[in-house]
């Protein structure tokens, strides 16, 4: 049987495979992709993110756990940070992780760190519709941090959990200007330590300022993931969000909506890749370079010989 | 005496309106911003992020003193958050900034805010090469927090100096992933605050682990911003990691480099504009999602098709 047969009649072990295959782009990818995206769609994309220590792995399995025992069936994607900094989860984590990974309900892949952060991003989403595809009710995909890629991935979620941790009151100021923006939902983990309920507080009147563009009520969720409190408040919180999210579209429109963004991304990646070649490669490149240095021209008005060279690479 | 003549006679008035025009993209700025690229490129381009409340303005405003009083034209660029929770500087610092502003050496600058975050990092990038243009020996532009504007602006710069207070030890934590990364030089300000010790000994531990692509030590300079303390160091910091870039480039070869960034940016920035409006507005891109959502084709395969449709666009 192939591959992708084994795939559909739902073999584990080829999931993995195909998931390695797209994940390094090695040679057939994109047909496979082309084959399965008609199968995705039904997947729901539930991004967690924050600070490292702030307990997202163990959220992940909590609820891991309680989907698993009401029947669901969860991928989950462990996003490595790109940085060489972070030393990643505790080792304890890990171990649980890996022990949930013999619940046949469950599948847990770790995306390696690359290089090229675009390449990260990408190669997670299309691990996502391969998820999708293969038949998940659910896929979680924990990130760290703040940088570009987690703020791509977040964007490819239907709802994002951003975690906090009492001790990051520090942290909330300095990730105010960019992951509490991307927040659906707010989990206060560990929140038995001290400091839980000033924190709240903050976060409170933080979210007093943030512009509402739609009538969705943040939530602030206390969760204990060590002990398995405040779990189903988190899964119910995200339920909520997706019931608003459904609420004022039709089902086809959010098919519709989900396939323009799908195609959005896929070209402007193809695009981008292109024009990074072209650029770098063509003779116009050094020759306006050239002219510029020379003073007989300057970028703005060079920027359009190019435009109309990469015209011409996207057309042969 | 037009505009641009008042301008290249040093007249700081008519620098304020060629900013507000560049800024507001009115009629006739792209003719403006061709005409003083020839002028610009001698100005060391110096970022300064960090944490709301890290002291960054009044760093700023130390550095701003120090280097008008040695001579030194010194432009200011202070980019507002993007975000809608943070309140920016606090009075203070901003009366403390408006009286350097008096100085004839020194031309302070706050960026609007605007809901495109690409828009401000490419207007911030625009209002330093006419800064440049005009003349300053200097560009210094502050920025809060870790969003990608932030991560933009810092890489059009020379030198990037990321500043931390001792209580931002989780913050550190947070920063990991995307901050950090980004610095040239740590200033660590208020140091004579409890931690700072601790805070610079973690921050050793974690820069020992950073790959280092080139030979630059990273500096750890502890400064008091309020107190006028570590100021020296701080710009002789900022000195060295320009002598040390500059130490294995000639300077037609730094010139090379900078045109070919400012081109790959400006027709980057084309092309995704054109993208946008090609693919939003194009019968053929309602038509693929119609496709797509019959099941008759799939955004991988479908995406060449869209890329032609944008090579006619361009070349139209």
């Amino acid at each position: 049987m192939g591959l992708l047969e084994r795939f559909e009649n739902g073999d584990q072990v080829a999931l993995a495979r195909i998931i390695s295959r797209v994940e390094n782009r090695r040679t057939g990818y994109q047909d496979i992709l082309a084959r399965l995206y008609a199968h995705a769609g039904r997947a729901q994309r539930i991004g967690l993110t924050g600070p490292p220590g702030a307990g997202k792995s163990s959220l992940v399995f909590r609820l891991g756990e309680l989907l698993s025992a009401s029947g669901k069936k969860v991928g989950i994607i462990a996003v490595d940070p790109t940085s060489p900094f972070t030393g990643g989860a505790l080792l304890g984590d890990r171990i649980r992780m890996q022990d949930l990974s013999l619940d046949p309900n469950i599948f847990i892949r770790s995306m390696a760190t690359r290089g090229s952060t675009g390449g990260l991003a990408e190669a997670t989403r299309d691990t996502t519709m391969v998820m999708d595809a293969f038949g998940f009710d659910l896929v979680l995909i924990e990130t760290v941090g703040v940088g570009q890629v987690e703020l791509d991935i977040a964007r490819a979620c239907d709802s994002v959990v951003v975690v906090f941790v009492p001790e990051s009151g520090d942290a909330v100021q300095a990730m105010k200007a960019g992951l509490m923006e991307i927040a659906d939902i707010y989990c206060l983990n560990k929140a038995d330590r001290d400091g839980a309920e000033r924190l709240v507080l903050e976060l409170q009147s933080v979210l007093g300022l943030r512009q509402r563009t739609n009538n969705w009520e943040y939530p602030i969720i206390q969760t204990q993931a060590i002990n398995n409190i405040g779990i189903d408040d988190l899964w119910q919180a995200i339920k909520n969000h997706r019931e608003f999210c459904q609420s004022d579209t039709s089902p086809e429109d959010r098919q519709k909506e989900r396939i323009a963004n799908d195609l959005l991304t896929i070209v402007r990646g193809k695009v981008d890749r292109r024009l990074r070649s072209v650029l770098r490669d063509s003779e116009t490149f050094e020759k306006v370079v050239a002219d510029i240095l020379a003073g007989s021209t300057n970028p703005y008005s060079a920027a359009e010989r190019l435009v109309a060279e990469l015209s011409t690479a996207l057309t042969s």
